[in-house]
């Protein structure tokens, strides 16, 4: 069998070198005639790989030491509950909307704080300025998502928030580029993309933050207890973890979050510079607003839309459908996505375009 | 390499047969060119694969319509503050206790409901009588765990709660044999033990118990949101779904879940009645009370401990080692473990016995 080249949104593709191994090591793992799937997350195997995992994160996001990183169950929508219940003092919260996922965020948060939409430019296609952005003094924090995926728009910048915890949602994002982590206050991601398999959340919060939340926040969702617990108040998703742990390895041994950021760079201009320029794919995003991780784009004929996927289907081209919301077409170009999977797709959109 | 007999309480052995088909599919699933981690949890493909696991389960378990069965995150602790979120009209709940999970559930449960302790029979080492109930009438419902696994200790019946709803937490034993769906109003457990790999949780409710969530239920938590979002409200844990789901398929192949019974209880029987035949081992157990799952048991000489483990381990007997709260030697005997590893076990015990 031939791996294709997989343009989902998330669950993504995944290293190959990181997927050859993982099967290698399945049913013997380290020698120890079990699989990591099979062991204790208290054994001091799984505890070592645990540790090193959240090591090799530290190093490649250069977190500094006033920072807890906590590997948690259900993904990014388990925080979109989980920040009001840990941060939420004034009950009161400013949202930065951009796109569906820092809506989805939002709603999710009225059950806990009244939220307060401090900017809304999801229709504009754009992001919004510095200038823009409403901000309250007295917010508990603001949020915003910093790549959102379904028409791919990401901020390249860090909003200012003064002294309002500023939290942010990089599911899309996080581990594509090095970062400034002192100029946040929480970073959470689902783990479905740059990170490992689905089932996993992982939150870099400010030490100072953690301990100030509700009486009813239920164990896995407060900061603190989970903390206070090394992230195993229950059995954690180990597998997601030990795949987190690989990615780590392997992100390490590509150079590290400056490498990736140019590589990124390179996979994101070679695409974004070809539906520019022609008039037969259209990419609908303002120019400075784009993602470097998800390229939507619609052809001038949409009546072909199911013909282009299924000829790029045909070519090892997989899932690149867009969101439902949007229509077209979408190529997500995360971290695993190598650079001759991006120019497999541009030659093959070329090739389409010339022959209908 | 050799596969190995893994005791292990969870995360645990699954079936080889299962992970030698799980590693020859890792990186091609079904033909896709794809891993089955790398595809959305909204592709046709993983929709099907999904369907097929809730309906061979429902197969398996014989659950009636009147029920709904959840595919959710977290495992089963987070149903510890899910159940008086959904359940917690009256805001009081009783809790049934005969171990550590039981007084787990019931002290997160306290954030949201005044819990009642119906019964207390840990400190003996035993089940409590269906007299011994104390139960309140006007209780949102009654709380138990069905196996204890750090001393092993199983109800061998089913309180009768009259019209109070009765939710049981089944982790540990789940799968094992048949049970009357119809006498529980919730079912729940963790994946890592007779179901799948860390990270999932099982709920099986009455549909007439769903929608009576607090405001202030977290999403994933709300068994009404993720029942409307068809266990979609975010992308769940899609691999532990799967191995889940190959895990049943197997069960199936095995003659269900009445030739499991057989089996578990034909390996419960060899070990316990090794246990009892001699003085050189024992169990704490209350003979009627003793699970079919996890058996714990104590060396005369304590001071051979570590020699008994490193001379297990040599013989490729894994993860004996007992519970910190109770120290000794626990072999947990769920669904994947063979016959062959318990009597490889007792043999074990055997010549260890006759060594020393």
């Amino acid at each position: 069998m031939k791996r294709v080249f997989n343009f989902s949104p998330g669950p993504s593709m995944l290293p190959n070198v990181v997927m050859q191994k993982v099967q290698q090591d399945l049913l013997d793992w380290e020698g120890s005639g079990m699989s990591v799937m099979e062991i204790s997350h208290r054994s001091d195997e799984f505890l070592a790989l645990a540790h090193l995992a959240e090591e090799n994160l530290i190093k490649l996001l250069n977190i500094p030491n006033d920072y807890a990183v906590l590997f948690l169950h259900g993904g990014a929508s388990l925080q979109y509950s989980a920040i009001p219940l840990n941060l939420g003092k004034n009950n009161k919260a400013d949202y930065i909307i951009t796109g569906h996922w820092g809506q989805k965020s939002e709603r999710e948060a009225r059950k806990f704080t009244k939220t307060q939409i401090a900017v809304d430019t999801m229709a504009e296609l754009r992001l919004p300025t510095q200038q823009e952005l409403n901000l309250d003094p007295k917010a508990d924090y603001v949020h915003f998502a910093h790549n959102e995926t379904i028409l791919g728009l990401e901020f390249n910048y860090v909003p200012n928030t003064q002294a309002v915890p500023l939290v942010a949602d990089m599911s899309s994002n996080i581990l594509s580029r090095p970062i400034d982590i002192s100029k946040y206050s929480v970073i959470y991601a689902g783990a479905q993309k740059n990170i490992s398999i689905s089932g996993l959340g992982l939150v870099i919060a400010h030490r100072a933050l953690i301990g100030k939340q509700k009486p009813n926040t239920p164990g896995l969702l407060s900061w603190k207890e989970m903390l206070d617990n090394e992230c195993m108040l229950n059995t954690p998703s180990t597998f997601s973890w030990y795949m987190a742990g690989e990615v780590f390895k392997w992100l390490i041994a590509q150079g590290g979050l400056a490498n990736m950021q140019k590589i990124n760079e390179q996979k994101a201009r070679l695409i974004y510079d070809f539906i520019d320029s022609n008039d037969f794919y259209h990419n609908p995003i303002e120019v400075n607003s784009r993602s470097v991780m998800n390229v939507a784009f619609t052809l001038a004929d949409e009546s072909l839309n199911n013909k282009f996927l299924e000829q790029a289907k045909e070519q090892g081209l997989t899932n690149l459908k867009g969101h439902a919301l949007f229509g077209g077409m979408r190529a997500s170009i995360y971290n695993a996505m190598p650079i001759e999977g991006v120019q497999a797709l541009v030659n093959f959109m070329k090739s389409f375009a010339k022959k209908v």
